[in-house]
């Protein structure tokens, strides 16, 4: 059974996923969750250590939908491909009503300054290493060019992960999933290694 | 000398780079502008309208500090890159605190209901119709090649500008310029027309 530290946070993470923190009041959550304000208050100690308690829970809701299953693919490209193919809409699929909460507070909290933002940072620093871990791999492997740079790569990744978000979310553009895959598809091509040509001994 | 009115609104835009929309309160924005706050209700008759005559103001802000002098760069991919390189980073060059007003209010409201969101949608939708615009010059001149999906490259175009944003603005990647520069090269090449081969006549 759900306990109430996790419905408070599940509740939160709806309104995360919809209306980004700036939603999430002390008072909407409590009625939410059902729980009365000093009932909410005795789980957190303060409105920010709340809303970093929201992004970990998202964090691990983009594991277990995201990442977990990816692993089971193989190493190299083709976990790259299950990753994004997890990865772009998860929000959506894990039953969140809106986008993913933490991109959403990236653009949020971008300019401003204390623990939630840095947290945000780091978070987005982790999962920028991970990526590149996994292009590395598929670099290792042979299944993508030996002088690819990794970070260029996810750089350019986390872009059309945002421009999937923003014309499914904003625009709701029905080939949104079908431009998110054209664009992974064209940077995949652009790092294979070379083949030799064909003719040539 | 500015008028009341453009006060608010360019104090209310400095908030709206920050901060976000949800940013904005009344009680706010009439401190930071000098004015009650039954002297700003006198200029607005919703925070709505409030929000969209602010969404205005960025609009009218690109359009000077991005698009007027882009538009004198040669038709076709001159313009193009012209463009491009004045919007990538033009919230903080036009002397806003933050970054682009725009693309932040786009992912705080893409899951709203109300004129404020569908107000946003049609200015990402023009934006991109006009970039569009400037894709299409550059292939019927010849620039890019013939068979080209200008709505994809655009789609990308969008990703580069998000992933700036992000690294520039969350990340404070000193690198967030060369990788934006970078990625954007690398959509150019890959839409070049195909040259004739070295040696074949």
């Amino acid at each position: 059974m759900e306990s109430t530290h996790q419905r408070i946070l599940g509740r939160g993470l709806e309104i995360v996923s919809e209306r980004g923190l700036a939603g999430v009041s002390l008072g909407g959550l409590a009625e939410r969750a059902e729980l009365s304000k000093s009932g909410l208050f005795a789980h957190f100690r303060s409105k920010e250590e709340l809303q970093i308690e929201l992004l970990r829970a998202a964090e691990e809701a983009l594991r277990r939908e995201v990442v977990s299953p990816a692993m089971e693919a193989p190493k190299g490209l083709p976990r790259l491909r299950a990753l994004v193919g997890r990865w772009l809409g998860w929000a959506s699929r894990s039953g969140l009503p809106g986008g993913c909460p933490l991109y959403g507070a990236a653009f949020e909290l971008d300019d401003a300054e204390g623990p939630v933002r840095d947290y945000l940072a780091e978070s987005q620093e982790e999962w920028s290493g991970m990526l590149r871990g996994l292009v590395g791999d598929a670099v290792a492997l042979g299944h993508l060019r030996e002088d690819l740079d990794a970070a260029q790569f996810v750089w350019q990744l986390n872009g059309i992960y945002l421009s999937h978000h923003l014309s499914q979310r904003l625009m709701r553009d029905p080939e949104a999933d079908t431009r998110a895959r054209a664009a992974f598809e064209a940077l995949i091509a652009s790092s294979l290694p070379s083949r030799p040509e064909i003719g040539k001994e």
